[in-house]
């Protein structure tokens, strides 16, 4: 069963009624891996309270300290944020990416990440997740609460899950294999001159954006690394 | 706009938490119109901290002492429930309704009827409605918090009310601008070294693969372009 392989990681929580709410959500809609990374807060009573029939998933969720230590494992990272503009124009809906996240959660380990309740996702956390997901809201909407943004998308992944056919499934990279290749690049792309101090921020995550969309597979990334490499032997026997 | 014709319907509700969270679920998804049909708690401080953005919408929620009262010139009513068999059998989802509610409520007033969070709606309460929705859940499930069942609805209402119209469809860059890019990449990759007679045909396709994945915009053939000429520009000035 895909689902199975879907994680809720949720980072930063500062509510303990929240983990609980989503815990509820995530049962109800047939979710069980919930990944707590660097909570501002614990598990206590109310969550337990609020989860209802979810406490089981409390009971299992693995606390990490880092982003990165909850993210081992994960091939496939979507990161969820109620921001539009600049980057995030790129962001696809919980409808639309449901069908993929499912197909990817197959053959993988899949992390769907939410951010901190007062900031949701930084740029740098957002950097890291291969799509990006918004949820519709009216223009000038406030934030969505984080437990009901959980429910949108375990709703969807759950509807996604009764329509759904299996198709094919490529092996994705790791996260930590795309990061890796990530840093190569941007230090070639340093090297030529493409990159300098006032554009690699935005440069990186225009093109995070572009090949996350992509879905890198492992050969993929291997391509890219053999190019990243050759850019910086090249710079290296120029200085010579 | 039928949104406006829509009202969120609360019925015997206990938790003044759950009438906040509901505001705010509305408020995110375009809704305004509360009723609060025979309430067992009032709308209190956590209503509105709860609310957040939302509170306006408790400001105007009416509040009617019978449920009879509250389908006061409401024309088409719609009643949510959990459980399903017998008459419930005839239940159809939130997104199957969405645009049969948003027709309706272009020409009337609609009400959507949420029951309290330890029963739902009763018999006799169901009866007055013209159909019944039902979330999807997983097998055996729990209840839904109200609060995020509120969210449900209003989200599918929400994207019933998108669909309508036509939304914004990214641009993709045309045949020939990518393939451009790719004659240039090609050029640049070749100049330094990482592709040579033998690999040329076969790394190009598997590049196009990686790159075809992406769906790429005109924006993201300029960032590419841009890195093949930084690196043409680096093997030429390598060559001097």
């Amino acid at each position: 069963m895909p689902e199975s392989n879907i994680a809720i990681i949720l980072l930063g929580t500062k509510y303990p009624g929240n983990i609980g709410s989503a815990a509820r959500a995530m049962f109800n809609m047939g979710l069980s891996r919930l990944i707590l990374a660097a909570p501002k807060c614990s598990v206590n009573e109310e969550s337990y309270r609020l989860a209802r029939s979810g406490g089981p998933i409390l009971d299992s969720a693995r606390t990490c300290r880092s982003l990165e230590s909850a993210l081992r494992g994960i091939g496939f990272l979507v990161g969820t944020t109620g921001k539009t503009g600049g980057y995030r124009a790129r962001t696809l809906s919980p409808r639309s990416l449901a069908p993929r996240i499912l197909d990817h959660a197959a053959g993988q380990k899949v992390g769907i990440l939410f951010g901190p309740e007062d900031t949701g996702l930084v740029d740098h956390d957002l950097g890291v997740c291969q799509l990006l997901m918004r949820i519709p809201t009216r223009p000038n909407a406030a934030s969505i609460n984080l437990a009901q943004s959980v429910m949108i998308v375990c709703y969807e992944l759950l509807l996604g899950t009764l329509e759904r056919e299996p198709g094919p499934v490529p092996a994705l990279a790791s996260v930590e294999q795309v990061e890796a290749m990530y840093a190569q690049f941007e230090k070639a792309l340093l090297e030529i001159g493409f990159l300098h101090s006032e554009n690699t921020k935005h440069m990186m995550m225009r093109i995070r954006r572009m090949l996350g969309k992509a879905g890198l597979e492992r050969s993929d990334v291997g391509v890219l690394r053999g190019i990243a490499r050759q850019i910086h032997w090249f710079a290296g026997s120029r200085g010579k």
